[in-house]
Order: structure tokens, then C-alpha cells, then sequence
């Protein structure tokens, strides 16, 4: 008889103990009946990931450990299969980052993690302490050891379960999603588990938690590192292979793996919904302004929480073009989204009436742009008191790298759709997301104006936003060198850049620094997004002062 | 010939590797001048801590290693004078926390920080790898070993340090201030040098950087553990003893500890003074509203930076009481502040009607409050745009807790003066404050009604804070054991709470951890603030579900 083994990619909620477990139990009920011998979840499946400053409670541990105990015993319903959780684990006072092997009623074993992460978004050892030592247990006639996640990063846990006498390697992942992970993924199977030549099955979380995207594709590599199965990305899934008696492994399904577009626009989709649905809002709500990244941040979220359940709202000014609102009311009407159109005017002269004494003598600067922006905060934010719909932000990565935004005015909302999209990906996933599927009466999603048309904030005549900034493709490409991939000053200079332009970016990077620390998050697309994985002091004179003087 | 020790309690500025090469290079002179034979500064006294992910720039590890060869070299103009900076280490392509001593233009040897904490507010294992071999060197006859701040809170470095021979311990620290954190620090020399039964220079950073306050308070320990020296806090300042041959030490100013309201009244100084001129803002604004908050707020903000460096703005509804008005315009004037006043009814009323065709059918609500505070958040961004001075927030730490605040509206600003300050701690510092020095014409700085009457939020009629929130002494208790000790919920109801209380801040305080993910940084003076040390995730379905269902 061939060993059945399933991964439940499950779409763990960070603290919900108790539907946590829940989930866990419908999964081993469905392997169960489907004659699996192993279960497999992610990484921490009972608790969600990251759980942070939770761990550092008590309590927290403590129901996790009565809810895992409740799990063990429960596992007699389901005789001769064995059950892989992921849980925090209290030993002498400290916590290890463990999986529970469970059969029959009983434990099997425990493994404790044994790399634990504390660069880019990790904070690992902030909270567990390594442990490792190796778990090897018998299934179905079967050897197989348990590895958790950044352990296979490394080579140390591989060869131990192999030292072990493990035939196979389960691996319980909570690996966030960035552009093209699964191919990082599959390289370090290859390098730490394949050459081993047993097979491999890597079970990832799947959903959005908070700035972080899990993207489910969980797979299985045979002895050689070929993937045989595969689940859906960004979707719960449950992926069954089989293992011969002889030892090979195959018979999963194997899903298409997806395009660079159609991966960045569904974490978007999935770290939206995730994020609104999670924290039992009511729905969204995004400010259009006629141009191309509020038109692409509503089609995102129509695609996440439903037409019905977003509220599309434009502000207009005096500056306004008559082409904006005639865009933005014809990108509402191809997504079928309710649209107020509500002046910002009298506030605007409520206001400057108000401050003219306090700024009697100054002249006109970016305080009037600002305001502008800060009025369209206020009535958005109204509107989601009112409603309980959370307003959805609508600044790029470009924008937010330098500054080019208005704090508590474009910048106000409880979730930045498209934070870590530069301009040049707002571009590329508006193209695909009309490509994809048109509206309503064959309308395109995002009208071809809103594309073709240069940026503008439109909070004085005739304004671009190439009066500010360098051209997008330029900016774009130093964003990604100094921000994504750490490049050295000289690296981005080898490349081309000039000096100046670059000392530019550089200062206001910088000096926008306090914004981004008040930011709303945003779903992570890339290895470095303005978040987590961005801890750059606000108080900082280094880079004005030691580069470009 | 004794031997002089000089401790430099310097203010380096987080990334100004140039000033504070300067800064070092001053105190060298100084302490050459003096006779002295070491001059030790704090931890990474040359790049400021913590430096963040700028220890991530290659750029910045150069520039810094550039800057520290020519200290080195310098040293040759101060003969016989052993300097001992803190600086990064790149080895291997990894980062070392070290102190080079260098004397007549050489290095005389290089110490690597043994241990790396990364809890509450430190996340050295983000950035360094640990060393620790030990570094003993000779000056003046004696032996000299070196220690960096986490390393003397455990056995491990000292106890290397003596088994070399080291006859005093040298430790650059860079240890950020909470209350009584003196007395700490002193325990934990006398728990890991001083029973070696050799001295300890413990020399400290001083200054504000983004959240943290480093509070000087240098000090020095005889072999027996006893206080021989001790700098000011809060304030630059060199401490300079004497080693005499055979071994004892003594000699210096022994500076008077402070009151646990001045250490905290000081730090909130110094702290805001940093923030606003390292990062060069031309000054302070301050919105009053007739309340104790931000009564207090002004009168530290005016300590920091001088009343005519700070604006005040009273920005009145209808909901102000008379009493508010009278009572600010006295506060502004013992401070001799500014003080604009500016009504929000024009700008409500315009905004009012703008939504009006949106909220049709919907009573009024919280709604209406917040449109309040964003207006009045709206116009201090106004003017802070206009001027170029920092907006400084008012909110302390158990409305921050509980979420009885706005976003956008009284959370707008740029620092957060109070934030770390129970209600309670605001009214000890508002009475401190009174006695130590009136205002104007002899006048309280903060009227004495402002400091008697019940605390209100003036957004609709009649209000006061404890229609919505327990009584504050109840409410501060559960915060300082829950936020700040980390009490678990059974602790917490055997401290005589009860069980409805304790839920309702759960919580609130579990569904206002969005607001504080985009509140400003203000000064840390406790444990456990709500800043890099609160680290709890905004989708989280943990304390409702599990306790109090």
C-alpha cells in the first residue's frame, strides 16, 4: 500500500486559537477520510504567523498548549494518521518554535525549529530559542523527518533527519510571498534537501496577515528535487501525493505556476481581502481622482471584497480637469461601484479663511497643496466612521519612497493597497487587469485615458509630477537598486545614474522617512518593502552629509 | 603618577559620523589637556545609537571605518592617551558591535561585543554577529579590560576580562533611560564586575534619538562596588577619576540622583529637544485645548526649546467651555508663548454640509467627534507647513492604550511628547512642574483649575472622560501590569481587578493597535512603551476570543 500524504495549505488567522484548530481538525478529517497516514500544516498552523509580541503573553501560550493537547487526543478519531501542527512551545521558562507529531491519541514527537530568522521581515529570535534536535518517525512503513521553514535554508537540519535515517522531509512553512519566491524556494530544496536524494514536501501558509502575503504553492520534490505536485497559490488548497512502498512520490495535481503579473496582482487581491475581512470590516473605500493609481487600487479592491461592499468617493477641486472626473466616473461605472462626488471647495475656503490671519505676509507654497489633501483625509475618514468601510489608500511605492504625498491627506486609511508597486508596476498590472477581464458593458476596468495621460496630483495648475521628480523609469530603477536589492552607492552609479539625480532620490528618501513611520501597511510584493523589513532611523544625518557634500 | 580616567558622556547624532568624530576628537583634546592617560567614550559613539538599517549601507560602513583611521591616527597629537571608540566592524563581510582603543597613532587592540540583545527595544541580532575574545590593555601601569553595555548584564565578558588580568573594566554603553534605571544598571555591575573586585567605568550615552532617551548618568565603581563617580544626567558631560598605583580609585564629582519626576521630566526635555533640533525643525507647536495633557505638553515643550521657539493654537467648537479658553490663554501666558486662536465652526460647518447628502438617514455619532479633532489636526498641519515648526501631539499613554484618541485629528504631529505618561504620571509632572518654577508674573505655569477639574474631551455636550473609560487610577493600574510588566490576566484579577474591567481595556487596547501603528515617536520612559517595544499584530484575533468569552 503507497503512503498518502497530504499538505493542508490553510489560511491560518493570527491568534484565533480556536478556528485555528478548527481548520486543522476539518483538514485532518478530509485526509482522513481520503486514507492519508500523514497530515502536514504550515508552520505554526494553530496559532497564524507571525503571532509577534503574543508569544511574549502568557496566556497566549497557554491556550495554545491546551488547544494542541485537545488536538492530540483527538487524533484518535482518525486512527493511523499522523498529524504534524505547528505550535509555540513552552521549554523551562522559553519558547521553541515547534511541531507536534500526533497519532492514535498520543505524541509522537516533538521538533523544535533550529535557524531562526531575524533579518528583513523576521524577527525570530526575538521570541524562540533554537533547538533541532532532529525528529524522525515512522509512517505507512516510511522514515520521515520534520524540518521547519529558515531550517531548510540552511543545511544542518536536512542532514541531521538525513543522519537520522529519514527517507522523506516534511516541512512546515510560513514563507512570505515576494515576486518569484517559488523558484528561491525550489533552488534551496535542491540545494539542502534533493542532494540528500529523498523527496521533499513543503507545506506553506496561504493569506494575508497584516503587511505579509503567504502564498500558499506548496509543492512536493522527489528524491531528485523534480516537483511532482503543486498547490494553488494564493488560495487554501489541499495537495495529496503518494509514496510507494519502493519510495518514489508523485501522483499530485500540479498547478500552473502564474506570471510575475498575475502573482503581484492576486497578493494584492488576497492581502486585502485578508485584511479587511480579518479585522470584520464592512468593506472599502477608495478616493478616485481620475488618474491611474486610485483607478487601479479600486479594481483591486472590487476583485477582493465585491462591488457591493466597496465605496468609490472623488473630491474635486478647483484644479480638478474635467477629464479626471469624467475617468474616474467611468472606471466607478465599469466596476459597478457606488460613486459620491463631493467638492472639496467650501471646506477649502472655510479653512484658508480661517488660517489667513495666522498667514498674513507668507506666500502660497505646498501648505495649500497640502491642505487640499488633508480635506480629502477628513471626508474619507467621515465616511468610514459612518459606515464601518475602511478606507483603502492609494500611494505607489515611488511616491511613498519619496515623499510625494501628503501625510494624513492621501496617506489616511487603514490599509495602502499598492504601497510596495512602483509607478512602472501600477503600470504593468493596469495593462494586465484590462487585459484580463473587461466591466460592465465591455468597459475597459481602467480607461485608456487614465493610462495614457502624465501622472498629475492636480493640486495646482497645470501640475505633473515630473516638475517634482525624476522620470518614473529613471526613479523607478534607483528605488529597486537602493531600496530592494541594497546596492551600494557605487553599484547605482555604475549603472548609469547620474550624481545628482541620485543625491536627490537619496535626500528625499531621507527626509520623507517620518512618513513612511505613520503609514498605513500595505501588502509586501518585493524583498523590500517599506515596512518590516525598512528600519531606518527617523533622526539620521548620514546620508545628506557623507555622500553628496 | 595616578592614573586619569576620563568618562566622555557624549550626544552623538544617530548617522552624523563627521560630528561626531568631531565630538570624540574635542574630548580627546580636553582630556589630553587634563593629563589624563584614557578617555572612554559610549557605544558606537562615532555613528550614534542605534544606527538601524543603516548598518545594512555598505556606504555607511566605509564611510565609518574611514572616519575611525583617521581618529586613530589623530591620537599621535595626544601622547600617551589611550582612546576608546565605538564603532561597526565589518569582518568577513559581517558586522561586529566594537571598540577600538588606539594611543600615539596606533590601534592597540579591538574588542567585539559578546552579547547581543534583541528584546524590548534592541534588535542587535538584526545587524551584528558576536565576539567577545577578550581585550586587555595596559595604561599607566594598570591593566585595562573592555566591555560593551549588554555584556556586563551577564557573567560571561567580565569574568574573560579578569582571567586575562584585567585589573578595571572599561564599558561603552549605549543604554537607553526608563525610570530608575540607575539602580539597575548599578546592581548589574556589582552582580558581574564588581565581585571580580575590580572597578568599573561605566561610560554612557547621553541624548534623544527618535523614541529613545540615553541619560548619561555615567558612573564609576571602586573594586567594592561602591559609587565613586558619578556624571550628570541628561546632559554632556566629561566624569574624570583617578587610579592610583596601587589600585584604588576615586577622585571625581559624585553628581546628586534625581527625583523620580525629574529623571522623567527630564527625559521628556531632552528627548523633544533632540528630536526637533537633530532633525531641524525651527521650533515647536502646540495645540491647547484648556486641558491638563496639553498644558503639560507646552510647558515641557517651552523647556526644550524656548517659548519663543513655540506656538500655541486654541482651536475652539462650540463644545468649549469658556473655562478651556480662560485657562489656556493663561497657561500660554506664564509660559510667554504665542497663541493663536483659531474657531474650527467654519470649517465643521462647510464639512458638515459637504457630507450631509452622504450621511443622509444616519444619526449623528463618534463621526461628528473625530471631524472635530481632524479639523483641528488639519490646521496645526497647516500652520507646521507654513512655519517649518514640528507639530507636538499631546495624547498620553492611557488614551494612546485604550485608543481614546483620533487618527489624523489630536494623534497629528510629528513627535509625541507624552505618550509614554499615564494619566497619573501627567498629573505628578503638571504639579512638579508648578513647584519648581512659576511663570509670567509669578503665575502657575499650568493654572491649578486645569489641574482640578475633571478631564473632558469637549466634542460633544457635557462630555468627560469617564463617561466612556474606567476611572483613570483603575484604568492606569491594568495598563502599567498588562502593557508594562507583562502581568497575565490571573495576575492582574488577583491584584483585586475585575474580570468586565479588565475585558473592556483587552479590548480596547486590542482594537486601537491600528491607531498606534500610525501614531508619532515621543519619549520612552518606561519599560515597555508603545514603540519599537510593543510589537503586537494589527490583525489579531487573540484577547477577545480566548479570555473573556
Amino acid at each position: 500500500m503507497p503512503l498518502q500524504i497530504v499538505l493542508a495549505q490553510l489560511n491560518a488567522t493570527v491568534g484565533d486559537v480556536t478556528g485555528n484548530a478548527d481548520s486543522i481538525r476539518q483538514a485532518a478529517a478530509r485526509a482522513h477520510a481520503a486514507g492519508a497516514g500523514v497530515l502536514l500544516t504550515p508552520e505554526l498552523s494553530l496559532v497564524g504567523y507571525p503571532p509577534e509580541d503574543l508569544l511574549l503573553r502568557p496566556s497566549f501560550l497557554r491556550r495554545s498548549q491546551e488547544l494542541l493537547e485537545e488536538l492530540v487526543q483527538e487524533t484518535a478519531q482518525w486512527p493511523g494518521l499522523a498529524l504534524v501542527i505547528g505550535h509555540p512551545r513552552q521549554v523551562d521558562g522559553r519558547v521553541v518554535n515547534a511541531a507536534t507529531v500526533a497519532r492514535d491519541g498520543k505524541v509522537v514527537g516533538v521538533y523544535g525549529k533550529l535557524e531562526l530568522p531575524n533579518y528583513a521581515v523576521f524577527d525570530e529570535q526575538r521570541y524562540f530559542v533554537p533547538d533541532g534536535a532532529p525528529l524522525v518517525f515512522e509512517a505507512g512503513g516510511h522514515k520521515l523527518g520534520v524540518a521547519i521553514c529558515e531550517d531548510i535554508w540552511f543545511g544542518r537540519a536536512a542532514a541531521m533527519a538525513k543522519a537520522e535515517g529519514a527517507e522523506g522531509l516534511l516541512v512546515l512553512n510560513a514563507s512570505p510571498f515576494h515576486l518569484n519566491k517559488h523558484d528561491e524556494r525550489l533552488a534551496v530544496i535542491r540545494q539542502h534537501v534533493s542532494r540528500h536524494k529523498i523527496p521533499a514536501f513543503f507545506c506553506n501558509l496561504v493569506g494575508g496577515q497584516d503587511e505579509l502575503v503567504f502564498d500558499g504553492d506548496s509543492f512536493v520534490t522527489d528524491a531528485s528535487g523534480e516537483v511532482v505536485a503543486r498547490a494553488k497559490a494564493f488560495a487554501e488548497d489541499d495537495l495529496m501525493v503518494s509514496v510507494q512502498p519502493a519510495g518514489s512520490v508523485g501522483g499530485g495535481e500540479v498547478a500552473a505556476g502564474l506570471s510575475p503579473e498575475a502573482q503581484v496582482y492576486q497578493a494584492l487581491v488576497l492581502g486585502t481581502r485578508d485584511y479587511v475581512q480579518k479585522n470584520g470590516f464592512a468593506g472599502g473605500i477608495v478616493g478616485l481622482s481620475g488618474g491611474i493609481d486610485s483607478a487601479l487600487t479600486l479594481a483591486i479592491a472590487v476583485d477582493a471584497l465585491g462591488a457591493e461592499n466597496v465605496t468609490a468617493v472623488m473630491m474635486p477641486s478647483p484644479y480638478t480637469s474635467e477629464m479626471s472626473l469624467v475617468d474616474a466616473r467611468a472606471c466607478a461605472k465599469a466596476l459597478a461601484v457606488e460613486l459620491h462626488e463631493v467638492s472639496i471647495s467650501p471646506a477649502y475656503d472655510a479653512l484658508s479663511q480661517s488660517l489667513a490671519p495666522l498667514f498674513k505676509g507668507r506666500a502660497a507654497d505646498t501648505t495649500e497643496e497640502n491642505l487640499q489633501s488633508r480635506i480629502r483625509g477628513v471626508l474619507l475618514m467621515a465616511l468610514s466612521n459612518k459606515t464601518g468601510r475602511l478606507v483603502l489608500t492609494t500611494g505607489n511605492k515611488s511616491e511613498m519612497a519619496v515623499g510625494y504625498c501628503t501625510l494624513y491627506g492621501d496617506m489616511a486609511g487603514g490599509y495602502a493597497v499598492i504601497k510596495d508597486l512602483t509607478k512602472g508596476w501600477v503600470y504593468r498590472l493596469s495593462n494586465m487587469r484590462n487585459q484580463h477581464k473587461t466591466g460592465v458593458d465591455g468597459q475597459l476596468v481602467i480607461p485608456q485615458r487614465i493610462i495614457d495621460r502624465p501622472p498629475s496630483a492636480e493640486l495646482r495648475p497645470d501640475q505633473v509630477d515630473q516638475d517634482s521628480l525624476p522620470a518614473y523609469d529613471v526613479l523607478d530603477d534607483i528605488l529597486v537598486r537602493f531600496v530592494e536589492q541594497g546596492q551600494s552607492t557605487a553599484e547605482i552609479l555604475a549603472a548609469g545614474h547620474d550624481r545628482e539625480t541620485l543625491a536627490k532620490v537619496y535626500r528625499l528618501v531621507r527626509s520623507s522617512e517620518y512618513k513612511r513611520r505613520q503609514a498605513a501597511p500595505g501588502v509586501r510584493i518585493t524583498p523590500r518593502a517599506f515596512g518590516r523589513d525598512w528600519r531606518f532611523p527617523l533622526t539620521n544625518r548620514f546620508l545628506e552629509k557623507e555622500i553628496f557634500q
